[in-house]
């Protein structure tokens, strides 16, 4: 623990140096922690999440409280960081929480889940519903204190060899996408793999994989999927949103004072507002760009989105069987979804579907 | 500039009362300001952004910072708030831009106009796109500087005495609407009037309006319109969303610490992002109440929503020929708002839709 330096320095009083007034001198303490990031500096929309939020922390403490940023595999691997705040050997992560969809699915109502809730439902199920308390119960057993820190919006659903012009088109497709959307394609005869970023474009330009998904258009660019295979769908009904999450070990985060604590609380709200402004402000322009170099954009089959929709269903009606955490959580997560997606679909979609028809 | 208690406490040193590392002692100054709200408290959704908004400040210093929030009326009425801010009678506001139209239309771009941004597109192009530097330079002639906080999302659009089957059914309609959503209805003939919310419900049970639109369904319920007037339309074209600003005196501003600064400013986003999610986790079983009461929800008539769309286009080309600043930020504005669209047609729009189609 030598890398942390905690100058105790509670109870001190200062003396006004000039002036009529007593001053309030309030001492806090001079805090240094490392965050580990799951994704590489180059995905600067994410990654760019976590410095804001050690920038927003920084800034608001005159530099007293320090939180270093490290991109995935510097101090743990990208997928290493639940176990690593877990036992304290990091103080932070910032990561997709589907990841560790191995260890426990419900990690992935933090995130996302196939059909599941929009950015602003999520932001809402967390922060003004239950969410939040859900999950902080549910992550105590992993020493973890959760935050929500970003998200994606609705994303694309990847990049295939050759078009998809129906459900059957997947039997057999070998494809890139993380654990969850994986297991409900496995039901249609898709073969998920996961493989990182940085190995996609290769695997999908020998044809090891026949598609890959990635996240929406502005990383997908980065990626350069689309010179490789050219066919570019929407939506990802598994991940319909995509939330990132600060993990904070709870010895560190109980050791916090009020108002350190108040500003994490604060800095992780701000970045997370401030990561999704950002996937919206890029997106449209790597859009654009990605079509005038040759990506061919279409929708999704309906029959392959009706299978992939019940085949969610046998899922989750498997792991209200199996998992008792998931048990605990789905039945608040779905009920809200259902609520707001019944209220999205009056004035929401309504005003955004007339803005689209009109010449803007 | 009684009522402002600064205590002057910079360049002091603390000294270690105990341990043997030196304590790095930071004074702040206490903080005491005053934020008039337009709106009253029984608005808790929009009037507790503001209410958060104080809470975060005050919370990320130890109670150094205060900020005081009182409703309209209580320092300077409801749409006195700019006047007060520019002249330095009040530190801070809590207002919705538009009602200052009448000054200048621009205000509105910090607010909504009709056929403008949904609330993400808000977000993103104020806090990723020039939308916070072109209104910053704006606000600079009423020594204003501005921060986000708060949205309430897509508007519902009224409660109507009578149903409205086509556009024509809006000619000599007298209806209860802010100013620039009127002034686009006046082009379709309707009589538009500015009513504060408490003689709303009696204006339209006797008669003396046709027509009225509020916010949404959390807020309108509180309301009670839906007993005089059942037919609730949707969507209002003219509040796509709405954004919420905290405007401060810029002397004030001025005076603050970088890190005081830095609070603001991610108290402000922080309540940005809250103040969205309360209403999205609210407006759902609001809405299920008001139609268990009676209320009738159609979509506007397609004619209506063309013609008031048309409508707007000439205001805007209109506004282009007479208002300098209005000239200035329009060309950004939309252009940020076609990009948007069309992008949210992809993805998100076609994931809500389907989503919206399924039994959940």
């Amino acid at each position: 623990m030598e890398r942390r330096k905690f100058m105790k320095s509670a109870g001190l009083a200062g003396i006004l140096a000039a002036g009529s007034a007593p001053a309030i001198v309030h001492a806090q303490q001079q805090i240094r922690w490392r965050l580990a990031s799951s994704f590489p500096k180059s995905l600067d929309t994410v990654y760019g999440a976590s410095e804001a939020f050690a920038k927003y922390v920084s800034d608001a403490t005159g530099g007293k409280f320090v939180i270093s940023v490290h991109p995935a595999g510097e101090l743990v691997p990208a997928f290493g960081v639940v176990d690593a705040v877990q036992q304290g050997t990091i103080d932070c992560a910032h990561t997709a929480p589907y990841y560790f969809f191995g260890k426990d699915e419900s990690f992935a109502f933090d995130c996302t889940i196939p059909f599941g809730m929009t950015s602003r439902a999520m932001t809402a199920w967390m922060l003004e519903g239950n969410g939040m308390k859900l999950m902080r119960e549910f992550y105590a057993q992993y020493n973890i204190v959760n935050f929500v820190c970003g998200n994606t919006g609705a994303q694309m659903g990847g990049w295939y060899r050759k078009e998809i012009k129906s459900v059957a088109d997947l039997n057999g497709l070998k494809m890139r996408i993380g654990g969850f959307g994986g297991r409900v394609l496995a039901k249609l005869g898709a073969v998920s793999q996961n493989i990182p970023a940085g190995e996609i474009y290769q695997a999908l330009e020998r044809g090891t994989i026949d598609a890959a998904e990635w996240i929406g258009p502005y990383d997908d660019l980065r990626l350069g999927l689309h010179k490789v295979a050219k066919n570019y769908y929407y939506p990802a009904w598994w991940e319909g949103s995509t939330q990132f999450s600060v993990y904070i070990n709870d010895k560190q985060w109980n050791g916090l004072s009020a108002e350190y604590k108040a500003i994490i609380e604060q800095a992780s709200r701000a970045a997370h507002v401030t990561c999704q402004a950002r996937y919206d402000a890029r997106n449209p322009g790597a859009l654009k760009q990605l079509i005038a170099e040759g990506a061919v954009l279409s929708r999704f089959p309906r029959d392959f989105m009706d299978a992939a929709f019940k085949a969610s269903r046998e899922v989750y009606a498997e792991l209200n069987d199996t998992n008792p955490n998931w048990k605990k959580i789905y039945p608040d997560y779905s009920r809200f979804l259902a609520d707001q997606v019944q209220w999205e679909a009056v004035a929401e979609s309504n005003y955004a579907q007339y803005l689209a028809a009109q010449k803007l």
